[in-house]
Parts: C-alpha cells; sequence; structure tokens
C-alpha cells in the first residue's frame, strides 16, 4: 500500500473511532464514516470489506496504539514486582494522554457479540509476550495462578475506572493517587 | 399513578433498555421505543418530559431492580467478611439471572457524559447504608481506607468481566469459579 493510500485508511479509522465514542459501535456505519471525511463509500469499501470490517480495523488499530507504548516496557532485567509497576504505569500515562484508545477498547470488549469477533492474544507477539511472563511470575507464585486474560482484563478496568473518574473531573476520585491505583491493581493480581 | 399507567410505564422503560442493550444510549431515541412498544410518541413524552429523562429513567428502573436483590442481603447480625462476601456473591447470584440490567448500569456509567447526570449515591436509602457499612469497615481498618466509591466500583467491574467471560462462552473463562472472583474482588477491597 502506498504512503497516501495509508493515510487515507489511517483517517478511515480515526474518523471511524470518534464516531464509535461519540454514537457508539451500533451508531456507527460506513455511511456516516464516509460523510464525516467527505470520501464516497464505495471508497471506504476499497479500504474496508464491509462495516464489520472496518470496526475490527478499528479495535486493531486503537490495539496497536496501545501496544506501541507499552511494547518498549518489557525489560527483561527488571524484577517481577519492578516489570508489573511499570506496566500499570504504563497503562496509566499513555491512557491520561489517550483516552479515547482505551475507551473504544473497552467499548469493543463490552459488547458481547464484538467481543467474540476480535482478535486473540495469540495474534500479536507482545501478547505473547505479555502473557508468557505471566505464566513465568504465576510458575514463581508471584502473581496468582487464575486465568490471566481474567486477571489482565480486571486490571484493564481499574485502570478505565480511574481514568474515567479523572475525565469528569468527579472530585471525590481526584483524591485519588496514581500510586493508589497501582496498588490496587497489584493487590488484585499479585498473591 | 394508577397500575395501568404504571404497567405502561415499565414497558417504555424495558424497551428502552432492550433498545440500549442492542443499539447503545446514542441509538435510542423515544421515536424508536414508541415504535417497538407501538405507542405515540407523543404518549411517551406524558411519561417522560424528554429523552434525557428517559434514559435517566431506565438507569433508576435496572439499579432499583439490582438492589432491591441486594438490599435484604444487609445483615448486621454478620461479622464484616461474611457480609461482603454475601454481598459480592449476591451481585453475582443477581447479574447471572439479569446480566442486561448489570450491563445497562456499565453502560451508562461508561459514558462520561451521562456519568456525571446519574443519581448520586445519597440519593438511595441503600446506597447510603452500604457506604456507611464500608466506611465502618475502613474504620475498623478491614477495607482499604482509599475512595470507597472507586472501589465498589472495581468491584462491580471485576463482577461484569466474569459475566461477560461467561455470556460469551469464552472457554478459558469456564475454568474461573464463583468463589475465585469472590476472593479476587476480595483482595481489591480488603486491607
Amino acid at each position: 500500500m502506498k504512503l497516501k493510500n495509508e493515510q487515507l485508511r489511517q483517517r478511515i479509522l480515526i474518523s471511524a473511532t470518534e464516531l464509535i465514542i461519540k454514537d457508539g459501535i451500533e451508531g456507527t456505519s460506513t455511511v456516516k464514516v464516509a460523510r464525516k471525511i467527505k470520501m464516497s463509500q464505495s471508497n471506504i469499501y476499497s479500504y474496508f470489506k464491509n462495516r464489520h470490517e472496518l470496526l475490527i480495523a478499528v479495535f486493531k488499530y486503537q490495539q496497536q496504539k496501545l501496544i506501541a507504548n507499552l511494547a518498549p516496557l518489557l525489560n527483561s532485567q527488571l524484577d517481577p514486582i519492578s516489570q508489573i509497576e511499570s506496566l500499570i504505569n504504563g497503562v496509566i500515562q499513555f491512557g491520561t494522554q489517550n483516552f479515547d484508545t482505551i475507551r473504544v477498547i473497552i467499548i469493543f470488549r463490552n459488547q458481547p457479540s464484538l467481543r467474540t469477533t476480535l482478535p486473540t492474544i495469540n495474534e500479536d507477539p507482545f501478547f505473547i509476550k505479555l502473557f508468557e511472563l505471566i505464566k513465568n511470575y504465576q510458575d514463581q507464585g508471584i502473581v496468582k495462578s487464575i486465568n490471566a486474560e481474567f486477571l489482565v482484563e480486571g486490571a484493564f478496568s481499574i485502570i478505565n475506572n480511574y481514568l474515567l473518574a479523572n475525565t469528569t473531573g468527579e472530585l471525590s476520585f481526584n483524591k485519588l493517587s496514581t500510586d493508589e491505583v497501582v496498588s490496587l491493581v497489584k493487590d488484585l493480581i499479585l498473591r
């Protein structure tokens, strides 16, 4: 794909992201995306076969944005606790700057029918590495030995709740520090 | 309000709930609700002043359904840990039978602009009692002394993740027992 086309593809994905956040997944159609970026609907179909493929591409695009920020934090030099803290802090820092990305991931994962069509952990090198690491920490008795995907999703939910409460400026939530959130997530996942 | 009218009001709320789950909040309008239950839009406006008031009424209706199931579990005879376990189990049991209620609450609370217009804790006797109890447990050093609303929302998110994974039949999640979820939520909120 040429650079120009890749830029157009990205414009479609960003515009679809904005629509999903504004109108929800069900309220997002290729017609609306086309109208938003003044492009013909058929042109969108030259990038994405259908609406569902566009939606999945939006999810992947946003997830990759998150992964690109977290991947450099995987550091085999770190002891387990420091590694875990670094990743939790990484998601909080990233989410503070890119809350739309976190929101879109949560919106997709909270939709039962879409959830099962999302890419799995084994389709991405970062997640493969991350879950190998968690398995390793579980074998060492550091992380709880229950379903690792469930633990990671739980951590992600807590961080999302924190970012959400900060976004809306709920006063009582503002009294919560990043360190307290990191500590809560650690209590959730560590043994 | 006469019984007949109260039944009609409920039909509107249930139909709006179904629409919110299918089409999202933004995809739910008074026109669509009216069409769904073959009623005139003006008739809906005789029950709810406007779309926003209808939405808030849906949230309250579903939250009251949850509260009606949890309120009998508040039992001053129980020791703190048993009380907390009983409440966590109560939400899981209720959510297993009424996942739509949990989903609607989550959908509303994940929407930053709506979130700030939802009823607060101080508007409901159950929540007033619940948060007094938590404050009491915090003073006793049993529950973590960080923002209680954040703790409760975190617990609710973990339970939602569990119900969601069970709904979609994600195989790996099914290996997770209710007891393990209760134990995780306890690790999150207890000191």
